[in-house]
Order: C-alpha cells, then sequence, then structure tokens
C-alpha cells in the first residue's frame, strides 16, 4: 500500500509502504476511505517541532474493517467506522470517567500514520465506532471530521462546561476553532463570539452559529470581548491554538468564575499562579477523549444536524498529500481532506 | 480604641489607634467580638512580603453592630454579624455569578485592621449576615472560622467541584486545609485523605471526617496517593498551602478528569501548560467568596452539624496579639482566637 511520510520540514513524500497486518489479536486494519491533514501536524511540517527521521504521518481517518483479530468481539469485517487518533480499551478506570485519550493501554494510533491506504487499529472494540450502515457519500466529510477536530471542539465545549445561555467566545478560527463554534450551539449557547481575522474563516464560523466576529487580538481582542459582555468577559472561552498569546486571550477574555477549554497542544505556554489565582477562572484541556463524544457526534451527523464537514474547503487524492500540507501551511485551505 | 499593628517582619505591636467611624453611607462600624490571625498573615509576619510602614493587621471577625450608614437597610444596630474578608454590594454581576471577592466594587476589609477592637466595614448590607439571634458562646470560634478558613476550605472543595461518592485529597494541614477535610465530608465525599505530619493536626483531621492520613510529601507523597487511589490519583484535590511543591503535589495526586480547587495564595507558582494539559486535570482558584456560602455555614455551625472552631488551639487576650502571632509562627498553634 501507499501512504504519506514527512521527510524533513516541507517535505512530505507520498511512498510505498509495507500493508499493516494484525500484530496483536485486539488489533483491526481498515481500508481508508477518507483521511486528512490536522493543523497539528504543521509544528512538524514547520519543523517546530523536530523531525528526527523519516516518519509515517496523519492521525484522522474514517474506512471499512478489512480483517480483525481473534479478540475483537464487536467491530466486524465489512463495517464502515470512524475511530479516534488515541486507540483505548474503553474499559479502564480513565475510559470508564471519560478520558479515553488518557486510557490506561492508549496506543497513539498515528504513530504508523493514517495518510495512508490502509492502517492498522489497535484495541479494535474499544477505538472504533461502526455506522448503522454504510453512510452516504455526503456524510462522508463530517464523519471524518468526527475522528478529530469536531471531537476536540466538542471537547473544549465540554471542559469548559459550556451550557444553556452562555456566552461564549471561540480563540482560534482552524477547523477545531470553527467545530468550537458547532460544539457551543449545541450544547445550548446564546451568544457564540468567534475571534477571527479571516473573511472565508469568518463566514463559516457565522454559517455554524457564531452571533458575533472578533477581529481583534491581544490586548485589543480581550477588551473587545469584554466590550461586548459588559465588562466582565465570557462566561466560557475555547482556546483551540495552543500558543501562549492564545491562552492569555483566552484566559483574559473569562469572566470571574468562567471557564476556559483548552484544546490547542500547549507550545512554551507558562501560566502565572497568581494571575490565574485572582482570575477565579477554571481551566481544562488535554487531548480530546473523542472516544467518549463518537457515538453523539455521528447521530448528529446522520441526522443532519451538524455538518462539521464544511471545514473541508479543499478535497485531494491522498497521493497529493504534499500538496494538501502546503495549503494548509499557506493558509489556502482551512483543512484539507484525501481520498485514496 | 486599641488594635495590632504590623511594624516590621516579626514585630506586632497592640496600641492605641483613631476609632473607625461611618465614612460612607454604606458603612457598618462593628465592635468585635471575637478575632483572629490568618496563616496569610505569617507571609508579612515573615517578610516574605514586604512591610512597608506600620499596617493594622487582621482581616477575620464577629461583632455586635454599633452604628450604620444612612443607606444600610438590612443590618441593624444590636445584631451580631460575620463576614467576608472582602467587602462585597452583593448585587453586581459578579457577585450574582458568586463570586463576591470579585465584586465590582469590593473593598478589602482587612485593610483598616480586624484585630482592633472595632472595624468600618464597607457595603455593610452586601457584606454581612447577621445570626438570627445572639449566639450562645459556644458558637462563637465556628462563626469566626466561617468569617474565612471555614469558607475558604469550603470553597477549595466547591472550586473542586467535589461530589457524593469522590476521593478527596487535601494538601494542607493548616487550618483552612482541616476546615477543607469538613467540606470535603459535608459535601459528600466518601474518602477523605489528609496530607499532614503533625500528629495534633492529623488528630483534628479525623475528627473532621479524614479516612486516610498521608505523611509523605513530594514525590513520595504523589506516590502514596496514588497507592491508596488505584494507580490513578484522587478524584479532586483541595490545594491549602499556595507554594510551587504543594501545587505540584496537588496536581500530581490527582485523577486524568479529576479537579483541583486551589485556595492557597499562589507566592512563586509557575504552571507549565503542557503538563496541565496531558493531565487533564481542571484548575480554580481564588480568593474564597465567602459571602456566597455564609448563610450555609452559619446555618450549619448553629445546628451543630459542622465545629470548624476546633480549629483554634490558642486563645488569648486581643492585646496579646504579638504572642498569638508567634505561635502561629513557630506552629505551636494552628490557629489562634483573639477576644477584645
Amino acid at each position: 500500500m501507499r501512504g504519506a511520510i514527512l521527510y524533513a520540514p516541507g517535505d512530505v513524500r507520498f511512498e510505498e509502504r509495507a500493508d499493516p497486518k494484525i500484530i496483536h489479536s485486539t488489533d483491526a486494519v481498515i481500508r481508508t476511505v477518507a483521511t486528512c491533514v490536522c493543523g497539528s501536524d504543521l509544528w512538524d511540517y514547520r519543523g517546530i517541532n523536530p523531525v528526527e527521521q523519516p516518519t509515517p504521518f496523519g492521525h484522522e481517518y474514517v474506512g471499512i474493517v478489512e480483517e480483525v483479530g481473534d479478540d475483537v468481539k464487536t467491530i466486524q469485517p465489512g463495517q464502515f467506522v470512524i475511530g479516534s487518533f488515541f486507540a483505548s480499551d474503553n474499559t479502564c478506570v480513565n475510559c470508564q470517567n471519560g478520558y479515553q485519550t488518557n486510557c490506561l493501554h492508549r496506543e497513539f494510533v498515528g504513530a504508523e500514520g493514517c495518510q495512508a491506504e490502509k492502517i492498522r487499529i489497535p484495541l479494535a472494540d474499544g477505538t472504533l465506532v461502526a455506522t448503522p450502515e454504510q453512510p452516504d457519500q455526503e456524510h462522508i466529510a463530517s464523519l471524518l471530521a468526527c475522528s478529530d477536530v469536531m471531537g476536540t471542539g466538542w471537547y473544549a465545549a465540554v471542559a469548559a462546561q459550556v451550557q444553556h445561555g452562555d456566552t461564549v467566545a471561540v480563540v482560534g478560527d482552524g477547523a477545531v476553532g470553527l467545530c468550537a463554534v458547532i460544539a457551543a450551539q449545541e450544547l445550548g449557547a446564546t451568544r457564540i463570539i468567534a475571534m477571527s481575522r479571516h473573511e472565508s474563516r469568518q463566514k463559516l464560523a457565522r454559517e455554524f452559529g457564531a452571533t458575533d466576529i472578533v477581529a481583534e487580538r491581544g490586548d485589543e481582542g480581550v477588551a473587545r470581548i469584554k466590550e461586548l459582555t459588559g465588562g466582565i468577559g465570557a462566561d466560557r472561552v475555547l482556546e483551540c491554538v495552543g500558543n501562549s498569546e492564545s491562552m492569555q486571550q483566552a484566559l483574559r477574555s473569562t469572566r470571574p468564575g468562567g471557564n476556559v477549554g483548552f484544546v490547542g497542544v500547549p507550545h512554551g505556554v507558562s501560566l502565572d499562579g497568581e494571575e490565574l489565582f485572582f482570575s477565579h477562572v477554571a481551566l481544562r484541556g488535554g487531548p480530546a477523549p473523542v472516544r467518549e463524544f463518537l457515538p453523539d457526534l455521528i447521530d448528529r451527523v446522520l441526522s443532519g444536524r451538524i455538518k462539521p464537514g464544511k471545514v473541508f474547503d479543499l478535497e485531494l487524492p491522498l497521493e497529493q498529500a504534499a500538496e494538501g500540507y502546503q495549503a494548509m501551511d499557506e493558509r489556502r485551505a482551512i483543512k484539507v481532506l484525501l481520498r485514496p
């Protein structure tokens, strides 16, 4: 089979690789129906994270099960499945608590690269969720979005404890930020402020439920949020970037007693204990336990209630993965869908 | 009247001072029935916070109302009252959200020193809560505890979202930590682990509801908590100290998806964003909105349900305030009650 490999910053190649096989009796192998490029892949693509050797890439996927190991009980060949970037047994105490990305037996599915024609999925029963039947083409992109960005946006809103009637601000207008707008609306927020400077993304944010757009950043962005919220800040703020500026912006845009959910993987973020203390703001983040939300999110997609697949504004054949990275790096695309 | 003044680290004097007067029409003046020394006063007493000029001290109080300003409607002369260390109007949006210590018009009551025979209380209607009748002597100490340490311990548990059936660990065995044990039990925790190395404090913690004691600190303390919690950590951890070590200990003792409530005023605490992210732990802290909890806490004290006054293991005449500081500094006393 063939798959994408990152050789060095800016150097993605599509090459012949060994077919994945069942290694453990709890594995499944799926034939990829769609995969994509993640904003977090750009940390490596841009050389901010070191790339020490040619590395298979990608961690988002939907596909058809080809083969399962002897101990796989619920997942069957032929099923259309969606899974998270972390494999989880879905039975350990952390999974039962709803934190499958902290599963005691978790494995990073992306370690073998999901931008490939086939993928080995560890702990298949705990990781994969099958759709009731083969989904229509129109739902593929939205189901793929549930594999990461929609699940991650959802977790941002859950971690921030968004509730009915809230004013929610979203920091970051990438695919996760845009999906966080969907999540805020689905969880009952009545006012949703999207922070974005890009017209096409502002438009999509509004389509997803944003009621206000704030183009300012930093202190000016915070001041604008406060202006829109009676001087105190938003009830909940969803941080979907992961750098020091975006985190400060999120914390300072939240009202006393409000919550920040942060899902951008932090790079160089340090928090001052005293400032956090006097802010009265609560903070929860982490790699989204997508598995926890998948059954619900799949229902919402198949019923047509949410359309997170709209974040894919460029679709390419998988073999053009390199062009997909480039388009996202240059911000020509919000998110790139790749089809084998 | 007379009151305690901190002249320099280690130098507390009891001196004649001007009687407090009604300055604003929303003020009250109370005659102090009991006041006390706070663990947080020791930051100044020990010279960790600079003492730039002779400063009236203390911020905890119960008393009898002597006089009220023209715009005070609900508080009346003769009432026995308890209030928080921050005056609040109890009507602004932050107060309505339950964060009276972030009141838009807050004033630090301790600014004029509550270790004194009389105290001016700003925003009397919003700040003070009167008991239904004059309380019995046996309840004075517990009502005084509600003014800060019991309210602060309560907030630690509320901020950490303690719920029925939880395993809760408490970091810090000062008066606030001990009151946090009471709060955890009242909020339904079934297992309460008190971290303490002092026999007398361990004993009081057990009396307040602690089911386990952990004497180890740092990495060993964390390991011991994990050992007691199936390897994952406590559901909720209440941080009641405020330094870097205690905060790390709290965060690392919490299970994925658990919560830390932190109420020790942070001194030199910096949090690593990436570690917090991958921990999945939520964090909320701040100066406790004691006013929010006072009516409920007063009920619990007067009904005999809780006895936080037991944290006072030394009682002195107010004029011996200096000896009170010394006893707490040397850890000869958990908390010192002062009576005019």
